[in-house]
């Protein structure tokens, strides 16, 4: 039975409030594929996180035919490419504007993530920096998604996934911290994608537990102080 | 006369001592596509470079029919898929093969690229962890190079030129600061890796001048004590 047996089965190795957990499982409902979803502790890593992940003994990890392939944004350019007759395409097909998805994508796990990380672990002066940096990275991104459903166009695709992500934990910081970092009236199109992209299918299912996000960031912020 | 207009030129635009703008030029090298260098004073910004990476006016910049591509490891990607049908591939054809090149690659610009900026910019004990972290990651990828003439195979890739753009600035570094960082002993496939790519068609005659790398980085240095 080519196709069925136990070493073609698709695990991930995540964390249900990971926002990088989350890009997988996106990508994995987006394309429609199956697959077991095994909650890490990740106070209490386990040896299949650190035999599969031994670099960085970090989540997520999707485990497709016995092998491990770390790291959510490779991840999801894993998916895009194993699975690549499956509907929808994440990633556009012309090589430029694969590279401008990719240049999107490096945005926001560099600069863009460092602002938002530094509204999270910040304090006073600090952190309103960092919530300016934030707002001026999301600027950019209004910028870029003009004119458009989504980044890639009409579909989701790499770079939706790659903000995507990171939504929940962005909308329950900025409760925790009475701070607009996506501010609807100076980024109209990006306020609309939000919403856009939080109700669509394959998305809408795997977003991260809002009040679990909260109490997460509740908890982290009160440690800091 | 298609592919021959104007638009059609390819230029680049870096600087002769910058290892981002050698992993460029490495991949335009070893695909044999014919470009104009424009060098770039960094300390006095072209409006060409404002204008072609208005996010993080940085070199280098690929222009090729007029569209620009930012960030050395995507223009690397872009060449490859651009120029797909000229050899060598620096991309393997398999999903999981290309999914391991891409751990490499954000592993050489996130984890040791980290540790080797904290060489250069480092002093006493801080720069003394900073090198131990760094030999610990070069010791990470003798393991991943183990058993093979370059990172993907037989032939120069991805990783090869992500690593390999920095490996003159990482020898002068050494000289500079008097630590070890490549240790033979401990390294002798990398360290091996190192004299065969450093010598191979399409490297040689783009890497860095020796002693500009080190005046940069000695100069550098003593503005830091």
């Amino acid at each position: 039975m080519e196709g069925c047996g136990e070493e073609e089965q698709v695990k991930l190795l995540g964390a249900a409030k990971s926002p990088f957990t989350a890009r997988v499982r996106m990508a994995l409902a987006l394309k429609g594929i199956h697959y077991e979803f095994i909650e890490e502790d990740i106070h209490n890593k386990s040896e299949l996180l650190l035999k599969s992940n031994p670099v960085h003994k970090k989540i997520p990890v999707l485990i497709h035919s016995g092998k491990y392939v770390c790291e959510s944004m490779i991840i999801v350019q894993y998916i895009e490419e194993a699975w690549g007759n499956k509907a929808p395409n994440l990633m556009p097909k012309d090589p430029y504007d694969r590279a401008i998805a990719r240049f999107w994508v490096a945005f926001i796990e560099d600069k863009f993530a460092q602002s938002v990380l530094g509204v999270f672990n910040g304090q006073g002066e600090q952190q309103q920096k960092a919530a300016e940096e934030s707002v001026a990275n999301f600027l950019l991104l209004e910028e870029a998604l003009s004119g458009k459903a989504y980044f890639g166009g009409d579909e989701i695709g790499l770079v939706d996934i790659s903000l995507g992500g990171l939504l929940v934990f962005i909308k329950m910081l900025e409760k925790v911290t009475n701070l607009v970092l996506i501010d609807a009236e100076r980024m109209p199109v990006l306020s609309a994608w939000v919403d856009r992209f939080s109700e669509a299918d394959g998305v809408k299912d795997v977003l991260p537990d809002r009040a679990k996000i909260f109490e997460f960031i509740s908890g982290w912020r009160a440690k800091l102080t």
